[in-house]
């Protein structure tokens, strides 16, 4: 028993010890580690702040250098944003929401793998989003209409409403880690969900009335449900078509690899002609306002995304006839 | 115009040179950091394996061994547990929640000062909403009084609820951050704000009736700001007297410096009381249940704190006893 006893108290008194060594080796360490970020801090920001400067004095040029010059000036963005080195330069906007939530956490992802990985997560949320977005108020409606008689129950909506609330907050989170780690985002579509989660809060402050005459009591409910499947057919059809384009821009190098797809409702502005009846009933006017605002912001975003993509087309056109022109040169 | 656009077309060419490098350099440090943190990993999970083994063998000693075996193993815990190396031990939990609200980003933090002031954010935010916690119903129910004729707008009332939804969204948030990041707090205060955060959910749903009989009508929603008062009080003391205690105990060396409080409400069993009118009332009977569970909760939960504690006085009695017998020895 006694030796037992020694034997143990050697041993917590040398796990005692390896414990301090461990301490001291953890502290240097993370000293060395800091030393060596800052180093490669500085010198990614000094190369950032080159950029820049030759970025604005481009204006001076011909236009034949000029293509030139910016295909260089993108090929060296385009390096620093796809390595590593991203990681080394201060974030955009450590955006004061998600500080507000999840506190002063770093969000920043260091290794180049992991972030592709956190964009991969994003995108396969997004997807599953879109499924829920179509099936929660289908299913919801095909009860009505099979099980509960014409009539919804009010806990099963409210559950539905809290859903949509939690999804917004969640995709509003979600952005804002993705705009830490470089994505590039619009910040469009962040305000978009602000602006999507406190319609989901109005929504849920709303009375769902019971029988009688319950059908013509919960139009706006209904209204509100087949809008959510228009959403969710419009988000589903979005994802899988931005998704499908990415790709092909990241194989052609036109995008970085942590841009994500715009939006989930870009370009859907039919929707709106279904909204107007909604609007009639007084208690649904916030949630319209809303959705009102989201879609005119969501248009205008639409059609600037749409004039950089012809911007773009017309300056690649110019770069290749120049490229056949010095091809004819050398023949 | 054609020296200048050379100059600008090498400094360019240069720029994406320079981009190259750092992309390697970057690279080449990320890969190094990764090696160094596996080495230290492997270190730190074999003593932590070590450590357990020691703890789980501990059974077979004399109680004299025991309490100087507990003290060094003890002792070696906390030099990991409040050095850089804890940050190198895998997480306790990595939060589904959090998961599922910011996606798979890791918000564990590797700096010993940046934990602390990540600990240090949450309680001064805590303290924040203590503040607010009280002053929000407070101003409510005096602007009832005094402005609003008896009666509460709906909306006042709902932008409250919904502020209590966000308050206990980031509460739930932000503790699994500082969980992840190595502090104690118990899962119970966690749960109880998953719990918190349903109950006002549920109460954005009621419906805040209005004119005539206003004051009878809205008898809940009254009862409902007078708890919630109660329970800023209540969390305003004992935010300063743990917060006072943990400062301490840290001195003393019998907490770790990433301990948090333990709960806004506990041992405030008081307002249970205060709680059963508010249960008569149908819609609120589901929010009357949380508040009963939450209520039982915080109680088991404070009650095993209090084990715990006398536990540990008895046995710094035991050591401090032994101590001075053997310093008698020696004179």
């Amino acid at each position: 028993m006694a030796t037992d006893g020694d034997a143990l108290e050697s041993q917590a008194a040398a796990a005692a010890e390896a414990a301090r060594e461990l301490r001291e080796a953890a502290a240097s360490l993370v000293a060395r580690r800091s030393a060596d970020e800052d180093a490669l801090r500085r010198r990614a920001t000094a190369l950032d702040a080159d950029l820049r400067r030759l970025q604005a004095s481009l204006s001076t040029l011909a236009p034949t250098t000029l293509d030139k010059v910016e295909e260089e000036l993108e090929r060296a963005r385009v390096t620093i944003s796809d390595s590593d080195v991203a990681a080394f330069l201060p974030s955009k906007r450590n955006g004061k929401f998600l500080k507000t939530f999840v506190g002063p956490v770093n969000v920043r992802v260091a290794r180049k793998e992991d972030k592709l990985r956190v964009k991969d997560e994003y995108n396969n949320y997004r997807d599953r989003a879109a499924y829920m977005f179509l099936l929660f108020p289908s299913i919801l409606l095909l009860l009505r209409w099979w099980i509960w008689d014409g009539c919804l129950p009010a806990l099963a909506v409210q559950m539905y409403q809290a859903w949509l609330l939690f999804l917004y907050t969640s995709f509003a989170l979600r952005e804002n880690v993705l705009i830490v780690n470089g994505s590039d985002i619009r910040p469009w579509w962040i305000y978009h969900h602000y602006l999507a989660m406190l319609m989901a809060l109005v929504s849920l402050t709303w009375e769902i009335k019971g029988q009688p005459d319950c059908s013509s009591k919960q139009r706006g409910v209904q209204l509100f449900l087949r809008w959510a499947i228009m959403q969710g057919i419009a988000m589903h059809l979005q994802n899988r078509y931005q998704r499908q384009r990415l790709r092909t821009r990241i194989a052609l190098g036109k995008a970085k690899r942590m841009d994500v797809v715009a939006g989930e409702t870009a370009g859907v502005e039919g929707q709106l002609l279904l909204l107007y009846p909604v609007l009639f009933t007084l208690q649904v006017v916030v949630c319209g306002i809303l959705l009102v605002v989201m879609a005119v912001g969501n248009f205008v975003n639409t059609m600037e995304t749409l004039m950089l993509k012809l911007r773009f087309k017309a300056k690649m056109k110019r770069a290749k006839s120049r490229q056949d022109l010095s091809r004819q040169h050398q023949n």
